[in-house]
């Protein structure tokens, strides 16, 4: 007995630092189901091209939003007859993290931020929530905040990312202290940021992937 | 355009704690592909009749397993074109957990010792893996291990169950001040151990699914 497939796709919580707030990619519908809405950007896994899931998602993120990110990491899989109009689908949810300003301008695509993403196509915000959720838990014992940043950043900068995703603020002097402890990143040599009138040392990761620690920050 | 749909499964994996051991549920394949091989117990979605991934994931342990399980949870999906020579697949794989008598006697399921489920059908040491380190992580903050218990359990059971997973032993006055002050078990009223002539006190969890502390046990 052949069975009926469903259908595949992948959907993208592609989230950004901007204006000191976390932002999530949406993009409008331009054709049915859900003309108009806001959408994560997404699409159909193509067996003939994708080598995985995972493959399907970098070629959306390109294809779509024009980006490639250090940071892509399966959510989950949301399934069901309902979620898609165009019948018993299931979907594999990955979130990726971008520096905040390396997204390409286009017409289609929105930053939104976080809690404005409400009302998104589908059962996308059921997904966004659950990446936030992911994010925030994963960020409390890893390095994860970091690849919300440029490769080089400041401290300042690092401490900020943390604050934004915990949703509250941080003690300077303990973060320092904590982040030296857990051998987290490097000062790049000779380096210094621009930004300011007194320039701060400039950091890097020392690993190129997220490092879970055995403790939380 | 319509495109070629892949398969899309789901795999469970059943872990079991026997003789003090880590167990996982395979079952010997009577068709091919893999024909004669191991395999985790799984099976194709049923649109028709599956409201989710999940809900066929109950329905393929009930059919195949004959057990209903208190802890079912998603693990992560597995895909491509070589995991499954019928062609691109992609497997949503879930881990369950299950006190270790609980299970029907069958001919053609086998209950093998984690450290010993090598060589499986398909991706399925992987997936096995995968499973392992995900209960490993997760128990360092949860509750998690109790659900390889009986709902009636000693303190003594409860801490063996976090030692297997851990593959360490733990202090005995610091693990009980530990679950103390976590307020995960309750004592039974009136409840004591019949299995030795020194009855044990038996306790049950408050809460009937999985407790996600906010340190490591």
């Amino acid at each position: 007995m052949e069975l009926v497939r469903p259908i595949l796709t992948v959907d993208i919580v592609l989230l950004m630092l901007r204006s000191d707030e976390l932002h999530v990619l949406v993009q409008r519908r331009d054709k049915p189901p859900e003309e108009g809405r806001l959408a994560l950007i997404g699409g159909y896994v193509h067996p003939e091209e994708d080598g995985s899931t995972a493959a399907a998602a970098v070629r959306v993120l390109r294809d779509k939003a024009g980006v490639e990110t250090r940071l892509l990491e399966q959510l989950m899989t949301f399934s069901g007859e309902v979620r898609d109009p165009r019948g018993w689908s299931a979907s594999v949810a990955y979130y990726a993290l971008l520096p905040g300003d390396y997204l390409p301008v286009s017409h289609d695509l929105v930053a939104l931020p976080l809690r404005e993403a409400k009302g998104l196509a589908f059962d996308h915000d059921t997904i966004v929530a659950k990446a936030a959720e992911r994010v925030r838990r994963r960020s409390a014992y890893s390095s994860l905040p970091a690849f919300l940043l440029p490769p080089a950043f400041t401290l300042s900068g690092l401490r900020r990312a943390y604050e934004v995703i915990f949703g509250r603020s941080i003690n300077d002097s303990a973060f320092r202290r904590k982040i030296d402890e857990l051998r987290m990143i490097e000062a790049i040599p000779g380096s210094a940021s621009k930004a300011s009138a007194r320039p701060a040392q400039l950091y890097r990761l020392i690993e190129l992937g997220v490092v879970e620690f055995d403790r939380t920050l």
